[in-house]
């Protein structure tokens, strides 16, 4: 990333979000289009609001950054010779966007071949944006700017895990997180997205999934890391291409979580 | 509730509200304090918050209202004369509370003794104040004010369902909440009383728990109610005791739950 202006990609990373938080709160609880909640009207706004969003951020992105590559959960791939790639994923946690809660995310990465470096986490409703990468680690909230940093180690019976949801991915994997389930202080469940922004907050001490897509994770992970945390895969692999994640407040807790997660059956 | 005046009544929940809104955010998230995350300091922000809080609103009611009796989760009863009942939970979902999750809420109900007839679930982070009861039925919010009104009716596999732990409660209890949420479309966890929030605002159909005290439900009915809703216990009794509670979207929703939750033996 040496030989790129990083000013210039974190405007660009923010204008992403911008425009995507414009599209998602557009639909979101049906506020701003008066929409009927009702049975059989065939309308789905969770649909409609991704699609815009990813639309919106791809426009931005023709017009910036024409040379970098795109993946993006709702449109795919797009080549680009510029050695960057956008990775995007327009709303994590749909069917909390489904629900009304304000903890699914707007999840912008910028990757190189190593992975991803800058990352920014947006929920658009409470108004909060989790950055990290590139020097930089910070919410920007309702309440004011905070410095993101995870938590120090602390025992796992002292621990906070979260995950989305109680099954986490196939029954071994289930059995695997019950396992570390059952020696943290609390579990706690449905928070998509927003669990890793918690995790980079300082709130949390891990949080534990399976099944994820390179879109789902790679934002996640530069905040993370950003803020002092450390992201792999059950096995303590890369976990930019997604599947099985365990993030970590600090490499104490996270061999501690690998220790139990590492015995789960491929 | 003829005899009094709803206005002034009304303005005393607001002010209630506003004055545990100020305590719980100055410790959330340690964010004011600059408290550092370790273990062992011995400090609870979430216990200090819930007693700052209740303190808080006790303090207004003994300036405003010193003739009414007052139910807290903090500190018990406080005997009245005037027939009223100020029933207060300064931090409903402390487990959110200390995650730094925003599902937590300021739970301010206003009951005579008939039950419930005005409530208030405030969320102090995202700035949402959802209000309900004599002739009153609104949020007040952070992108603006809108009507609360519940869900029109819909198929049990096409609603939502939301409860706050997996477990739900005893096994028996489970039991039942498991049959229901194999019948709906999509079951949620982990919002505590954000969830009867969504409710009253036509986002979710149902929220399902058990074991809960008067504290915990008695804004939620008011709420609800006064957005079209219907809260019982699951027999089709009175739920603002506590215990075992369904709040549904309608009364048609409520009559398919409560078909399938009443099977679950005392």
């Amino acid at each position: 990333m040496q030989d790129h202006d990083h000013d210039a990609l974190k405007a660009t990373a923010n204008a992403l979000a911008d425009a995507a938080r414009a599209e998602t709160l557009a639909y979101f609880r049906g506020a701003s289009l008066g929409i009927e909640n009702k049975a059989g009207d065939g309308f789905d706004p969770v649909t409609v609001a991704d699609r815009a969003a990813e639309k919106a951020m791809r426009a931005v992105l023709a017009d910036r950054r024409p040379n970098d590559a795109i993946l993006g959960e709702e449109f795919g791939n797009t080549a680009g010779d510029s050695g960057l790639t956008w990775v995007l994923d327009p709303i994590d946690g749909t069917r909390a966007y489904l629900s009304g809660t304000p903890t699914w995310g707007v999840l912008i990465a910028l990757s190189d071949d190593t992975g991803p470096q800058f990352g920014i986490i947006d929920q658009p409703y409470t108004a909060e944006r989790f950055i990290g990468g590139l020097g930089e680690a910070r919410l920007i909230g309702p309440h004011g700017e905070q410095v993101l940093r995870t938590l120090q180690p602390r025992p796992l019976s002292d621990s906070i895990l979260f995950t989305t949801f109680p099954e986490v991915g196939s029954p071994d994997e289930e059995a695997a997180f019950n396992s570390l389930s059952q020696q943290v202080r609390l579990t706690r469940y449905g928070m998509d997205c927003y669990a890793y922004a918690l995790l980079a907050l300082g709130q949390i001490d891990l949080v534990v999934e399976a099944g994820l897509q390179a879109y789902d994770i790679q934002a996640p992970i530069a905040v993370i890391e950003a803020a002092g945390g450390v992201v792999t895969d059950w096995k303590g692999g890369p976990a930019h291409q997604g599947g099985r994640v365990v993030a970590a407040a600090n490499a104490e807790i996270h061999a501690a979580a690998l220790e139990v997660l590492s015995k789960a059956p491929e």
